[in-house]
């Protein structure tokens, strides 16, 4: 039997990383899509190309710059916020909130998915980063699943779903079972800087630290060169 | 009173134009958002930012070209259907249908929409379109306005909203509603053909001829040199 295709949203993230290796495992044939849309981390595009070698999937990175920025992450004259207690990071939601990044995110894969007759778009968000950003939240994504379903041709021969099998889990859940999948986490870049080096004070490398921390493993990434 | 913003949805087209003027109407400070993504019909662009200049608008436009294709609009190689009866037009969906269109240009002009604070998002589909194109489908568009209202900071503070004024209108009923508000049909162009004058003979003419021709009004655009 041919494998079904899907789409994997992939940034060279920690997250979207374990979800890749996740749709492989689950049969998936994996496309994955990669946007250029102006981070200031855009190191991790050149990561998740190998992230994507590794899980022997194709990829195609799309530029997509936003004009607007409207975010710390893509506005280098906007501090990016640092040295957050755990309680301040789950209170509101940061400037480096991107508007609508995870919406433009899913429906350019929804589209390439249903180009090619993919029947799944897959996207990485977890419990933890839904406190910060509307766009991680279960009943968004569930919502969106539902447009997808109805606006698509795809969708609604009932070819076409929505998948973020990581959203009920925390970072350390996350992190173990990308260990039993194998993911090669040292090749993962969670830092929203974009310096050579993780800063370790911003909130993604602080939700990340904590993560490997309740997995008890060392974060591989930090033994990069 | 500052006037609230909003972000029209713009192609050259009828129907986005009457949907311009109408928001227009209803007081919105409109900044209009064209996408150059690939159509034969390229022409419509800069007739796009003649429209919103007589609107008042400003424009944006955004190249979003989709590599995968999938629709006849976007490759050449692919025949546009032609001299269809309203009937065979009414019949499931044309190969000119491109997958997840309008879910890629509602999720990017939400962005945009929110990064500048506008509070509405409109887009000018309507019931005539949606027997062929699931994205111009009513309980489509309500979905994505759940997920827009879910997954922005904006719309879970009740400050953004999707609007589709034109939804329960048929193409003459938009003429008309385009009369009443000064909309210069003479600049809009329908055709998918993107020839130099309307093909007259793609679905898009078709429809549009007919609804002139029910409204009792000559199209304008057919004088045009």
């Amino acid at each position: 039997m041919k494998r079904q295709k899907a789409i994997v949203l992939l940034s060279g993230g920690l997250d979207s990383a374990v979800t890749l290796f996740y749709a492989v495992k689950k049969g998936y044939d994996c496309q994955c899509l990669v946007f250029d849309y102006g981070q200031r981390h855009k190191q991790e595009i050149k990561l998740a190309r190998r992230i994507a070698g590794r899980a022997g999937a194709k990829v195609v990175i799309m530029k997509l710059p936003l004009p607007w920025k409207g975010s710390s992450l893509l506005d280098k004259n906007k501090a990016i916020p640092v040295n957050r207690s755990i309680k301040e990071i789950k209170k509101g939601i940061p400037s480096t909130y991107v508007p609508g990044r995870n919406t433009i995110f899913i429906a350019v894969a929804a589209s390439f998915a249903e180009a090619i007759g993919a029947s799944a778009v897959f996207i990485g968000a977890h419990f933890e980063d839904s406190s910060g950003y509307p766009d991680c939240r279960r009943d968004y994504l569930q919502a969106f699943g539902n447009a997808i379903r109805l606006g698509t041709k795809a969708g609604r021969e009932k070819k076409l779903s929505l998948k973020f099998p990581l959203i009920g889990k925390d970072k350390a859940g996350i992190i173990k079972l990308g260990l039993e999948l194998g993911v090669p986490f040292k090749l993962t870049r969670s830092c929203y800087q974009g310096l050579r080096r993780p800063c370790m004070k911003c909130d993604s490398c602080i939700l990340r630290q904590r993560g490997f921390k309740r997995a008890r493993i060392k974060d591989p990434a930090l033994n990069m060169g």
